[in-house]
């Protein structure tokens, strides 16, 4: 059976996927049984040269060109922008047409509305591509753990951040000298903000969220803090007591009654000794627990032309698949629950916190009775002296909620001569 | 839907299996759209008391009990035996029921044969669990690498030799007591030969050879070097160097027009920053190298009743989706190839060599002249010395063939006061 495919963009992705499906394409046929075959390609800017394929199909900048060819089953949707990308993908999906995203900013924002028209059309809706690059998390998710209970999924997806803080950690670099290292390198955007601050890896927990537990976050459910404010000082410091610090996007169900979820993304501290302390770079990983399985990581390229483009082809070849056994229609994932968003008092965690003060007789003593006073009790304390006659303070405590945490932060925005330069949970 | 479930044994896997599909039942008809019972369960022994789990179906030790029942559709075959198990799978299939298997052993020495009966009856037949317990890798090569050109797949695949390796490295033990420790904590069998010396680790390795690069390798095209050997002081020299041993299969594509292929069991020293390195104690780990996606790896229990019940699970959830759709019948491994075997002149790797030589002056000249005329130069090498007036020498080589080493060692074999300690493959 030939299979015609539309592309909408052929950016870094959109030609990946032209060069597998021209390269690979015996295998393709012979693994699948169909023959998948680019049709058309619809791009913007037409003047802009098209280079590292062969181009033997047209591009033209007309969407009907896609929409309205009957020979057109699948339609890849690798433009990169939000409101224009949603109203293709809504008029494919419409006009019957398979679609393949890797669109993780639309798919996390309104993609329970695509996923319900796919449905209403009986065609398929894949984004594998759109959570870590080239590691098949969704698809794992969505077929390997279905009878299992997930308790957390924990991620380094934001290969941005992962970058610059394995350049810090590794070669000393201070954040601006590794972001400059990220942008030379094209990891990095000119404006690193949806990056380093947290929002890209805050889309992909929440297409994660969907998949392991089966819940609908929006942005504002989830808290957010990006990589910005993590020093040096603080990476030495993790260092010296055994931890390294990663980009986590972490949504685990929480509450007696495991009635609530928590959803955040945070600079955390990671034991050397945990499998995600070892990616390095641009990678990512993604850790499952699971009651039954235990842990499992799935780790490998969070980005780049070549593997994103191989998740496109796992699900252009999982819709060949369906059209050859006539099943398509059916949700990538299946899973829904309602869970209450976690209290503040819920999100528990050990802390590395990082208090700097007055180096004068008393100033230990007023800080160990705030932390009394919030019942936090420390299982680490390292205190060495700082610029301009402060001491820097670092203390690992017990586990200590967010709420207990506010209390501290509170205080000590009032108190004269002592400051909390730094918190980070410790992820165990 | 209801569908009804046959076990063929209740040790620590079946139990498991139970268990999951009690506990979860709800959750696994929410995600399935069907209800799985088990109707009968089927052991040897009937006078051996079945505790961890709630008998509510009869079992008995009369295998037709199960294969003339039809509310069973699915036989989920976890007795662990060989020629029985073939019996048993063979005659379910032939009576039209879906099969799923954690046998390696079976599947890995006649799994193509039983393939082909399911392929004839039009029924499923899963062995998820077969390999790496609870990481669902099979799946994900038949699922997410199908448009990709995977050029090697390497894991660390048997928990016993993973935890004794680790043992000794972390803890200081020799290998008898790390071997001691692994059997006090069920992680080996009294008899420990089938893991220790690799067979475990190479019937894993066949199957994932079938499903990564649609070969059929007999047990007879492998070559396997169990752990038996490896010692104290070959892991303190390697981690000196910067790297741990590890027991790995390998199975990769060689020869310049990628027409071979070399499948391998054996302790490889694998570089501390390589994400293989930190899989710890029992854990498993899959690496794939494929040409587009790059290195991706999955972690997770490499054994235990929960981790392992979760992949029969996953292949109980698949076949349930099957049947809800009607597309039973397919097989779980659609890639087939024919490669040749790859050639010692064709099993390229750095080496890491230790040699014993008697402490006199030329020693060091005559071993360097061996390892020239066998074509061998050297990267590091280190000179310590050993025992009863000898040197220890270890050398770290530039690429090697195994063609090469088996010079070195013919040579060292015949030479006087001069002793192949040890030789590993450096894995990168």
């Amino acid at each position: 059976m030939d299979i015609g495919i539309g592309l909408f963009g052929l950016g870094t992705v959109g030609r990946g996927v032209v060069k597998i499906l021209q390269e690979n394409a015996e295998q393709i046929t012979k693994r699948t049984g169909s023959r998948l075959i680019v049709k058309h390609a619809v791009i913007h800017n037409l003047t802009k040269e098209r280079t590292g394929f062969v181009k033997n199909f047209p591009i033209t900048n007309q969407a009907t060109d896609i929409l309205d060819n009957p020979d057109i089953q699948i339609v890849v949707e690798v433009m990169g922008t939000l409101d224009q990308a949603y109203d293709i993908i809504k008029r494919s999906l419409n006009a019957k047409k398979h679609v393949v995203t890797a669109n993780k900013d639309l798919i996390a924002s309104r993609g329970q509305e695509l996923v319900a028209i796919a449905e209403i059309n009986g065609v398929d809706l894949f984004f594998e591509a759109a959570v870590a690059g080239g590691v098949p998390i969704l698809r794992t998710l969505s077929t390997s753990f279905t009878a299992d209970e997930i308790s957390r999924v924990a991620g380094i997806i934001n290969g941005t951040s992962n970058f610059i803080l394995t350049q810090m950690a590794s070669n000393n670099l201070s954040y601006a000298d590794a972001l400059k290292l990220a942008q030379n390198k094209g990891f990095a955007e000119s404006d690193p903000t949806n990056d380093v601050e947290g929002f890209d890896a805050a889309y992909k927990l929440i297409i994660l969220s969907n998949f392991a537990f089966g819940v609908q976050p929006v942005l504002g459910d989830l808290s957010i803090t990006g990589i910005a404010n993590v020093t040096d000082a603080d990476i030495a410091d993790a260092n010296a007591f055994g931890y390294v610090i990663k980009l986590l996007g972490v949504a685990q169900v929480v509450g007696s009654a495991k009635e609530a979820i928590s959803i955040e993304v945070s600079p955390q501290l990671v034991p050397f000794t945990h499998p995600l302390a070892t990616v390095h770079n641009e990678n990512n990983a993604v850790l499952v627990n699971g009651e039954s399985v235990g842990e499992v990581m799935l780790y490998g390229p969070g980005a780049g032309e070549m593997p994103t483009a191989n998740s496109v082809l796992s699900d252009l070849t999982n819709v060949a698949t369906d059209l050859a056994l006539n099943t398509p229609g059916h949700p990538f994932n299946s899973f829904n629950q309602d869970l209450d968003l976690a209290k503040p008092s819920q999100r528990i965690a050990r802390r590395f916190i990082v208090v700097e003060v007055d180096d004068t007789p008393g100033a230990m003593y007023s800080v160990t009775g705030m932390f009394a006073a919030a019942k936090m009790s420390f299982t680490d304390l390292k205190q060495t002296p700082a610029a301009n006659g402060t001491a820097r303070l670092v203390a690992l405590t017990h586990p200590a909620s967010d709420a207990q945490l506010n209390v501290i932060r509170t205080t000590l925005r009032n108190a004269d001569g002592i400051n909390l330069a730094a918190e980070y949970k410790i992820f165990s």
